[in-house]
């Protein structure tokens, strides 16, 4: 349950906030840890899926990753301006 | 807690299979829901970037999209092939 805990604290800890925000979790379940992680790549082109729909700047986007000998997990947290939809 | 929730169901169905999985779990939380929800389409982008890194077929993936008034949730559970690596 360490990806639960992980998520709930996070969630808490931005609940104050009456933003739209979007948060992506990736949770990679691995068997072995022989190969590198590809989730800190992975993490670069989501965003930019991302940004195709939602203008966000830097500053509005948290990542964290952490890593065990089970599972690996990126966490992304996007606050969306208020006027979400990208215009350009 | 609702998305907790959600994701714990998942996550315990899926326990019990030693295969090596990927989740993504992608949570909108709006403040209005005057706007279309992008996360269909945001959904296919996602998968064509995993699909960079992980040799998956259409089969391994399910996909489950949740809607309230508050928020919208996107999973996406794969399951991956022994040798994860992609190699073309």
């Amino acid at each position: 349950m360490s990806l639960l805990d992980y998520f709930r604290s996070s969630k808490v800890s931005s609940a104050s906030l009456a933003k739209e925000r979007l948060q992506i979790l990736v949770a990679h379940e691995r068997t072995s840890i022989n190969q590198p992680s590809y989730l800190p790549k992975l993490q670069k082109e989501l965003l930019e899926v991302i940004r195709k729909y939602v203008n966000v700047s830097e500053d509005a986007i948290s990542v964290s990753f952490e890593q065990d000998d089970k599972q690996e997990t990126l966490e992304l947290n996007i606050v969306l301006p208020d006027m979400q939809a990208k215009n350009s």
